[in-house]
């Protein structure tokens, strides 16, 4: 059990390196020899526990998709208020963002020419606003002449925008850039009395990390996804 | 002047050349050999004609602020629609941003952080932007209770999601998904009168390469901005 433990401390230190290393030179130019010296191991480790540089690439993927999980929750369809879950929800991952470099990783991975994976953050994320947008159309809380597709491409746009200008400004993924852009957008987006309602500025505080000891991120496959704050105050 | 003709022609294939092997492996990773053997040249004519690597990533930068320039035109500070025409060089620029290499690499080195450049052309889209909008607001075409800072904000960001999301799948830099934003936000970000007239899907059909020579993209500092288009049908 000790053993298993350790193999498992093994990989998360792995796949956190490779996200760091990825995340400065890109998948391409990523060295195995580059992200086992970062984690203090041989190259050995890597083909011990992964096999090649793909493999990895995939690991974090899947430990980056399995936190997406964890930000966005389960979808609540009948849930009461889910264009301010959707507000809350995007403050939440434009935090984490900034704060977990495998999350990071595996959005960047989805905008890398380079890397061809087994899914693609940005849609999974896109996905998710879509269906926010659909349960909050079905029960009317959507202003009148908003399509839900042209939503979807905006917010979904503008959380890539956030991260891609953070890289160099760590601003554009503070609260304040998401508040103003959602302060813009939810009158034009919700019908007058929920707007009227909505906090642009979010009703959770993100915590950080994940859980006390970080290991939410590199969740493996099969575990079940925790349950997700419901984003109301 | 036939010799001088020939080492402008040389330059301009090696910007070309730079920035096309920027856009793959990005500043940091980028060698001269790789780039001059691109454009079919010795290392020696990238040392003759730059110097060394950081200023040909200059020399980059500069021809795609130029791009730019002739993209947004002069600040026309009394544009009788100052809303369509930000519409219409939104369109202009992502489609550039498909098309020209120069452009894009520009764009990309301001979000690169190995590099460090003498300006950020996202910085100039924004700033071309917030003058536009602050035209729009002089005039009284903004809809009450909009802040030109949230609109800035929120605008930039978009087309830094675009072009961050078309570099997987160029279906983000169509003026389909451009004119969705704008469907989205104009009805609030303009007043209604004016609101009224706009055309999300643009009124001036970008016109490429920027001239028949396709030098516009790579006019020296010192050359005359070109009269762009004002954006009105």
């Amino acid at each position: 059990m000790a053993k298993q433990h350790r193999a498992l401390r093994t990989r998360q230190e792995l796949i956190r390196s490779a996200a760091e290393v990825f995340d400065h030179v890109g998948f391409a130019d990523s060295s195995i020899n580059a992200i086992s010296s970062r984690a203090g191991m041989s190259t050995g480790a890597v083909h011990f526990h992964f096999g090649n540089k793909r493999a990895l690439g995939l690991a974090v993927e899947l430990a980056a998709a399995q936190s997406l999980l964890h930000i966005t929750g389960r979808i609540p369809l009948r849930h009461p208020t889910p264009l301010q879950h959707l507000v809350d929800t995007s403050h939440t991952l434009t935090q984490y963002l900034l704060d977990d470099p495998v999350l990071r990783a595996g959005f960047r991975l989805g905008t890398d020419a380079t890397w061809q994976g087994d899914g693609d953050l940005w849609e999974q994320w896109q996905d998710w606003v879509q269906l926010m947008l659909t349960v909050a159309r079905d029960q009317g809380s959507l202003a009148p002449g908003v399509g839900v597709e042209d939503a979807v491409y905006a917010i979904t746009a503008v959380v890539a925008g956030f991260e891609v200008r953070a890289r160099r400004d760590a601003e554009w993924c503070s609260r304040q850039a998401v508040t103003r852009f959602w302060r813009l957008l939810l009158p034009r987006l919700a019908s007058e009395d929920v707007a009227r309602t909505l906090v642009p500025e979010g009703t959770v505080t993100p915590v950080w990390p994940l859980d006390e000891n970080g290991t939410d991120a590199l969740r493996l496959p099969g575990d079940a996804p925790a349950e997700a704050d419901c984003g109301v105050a």
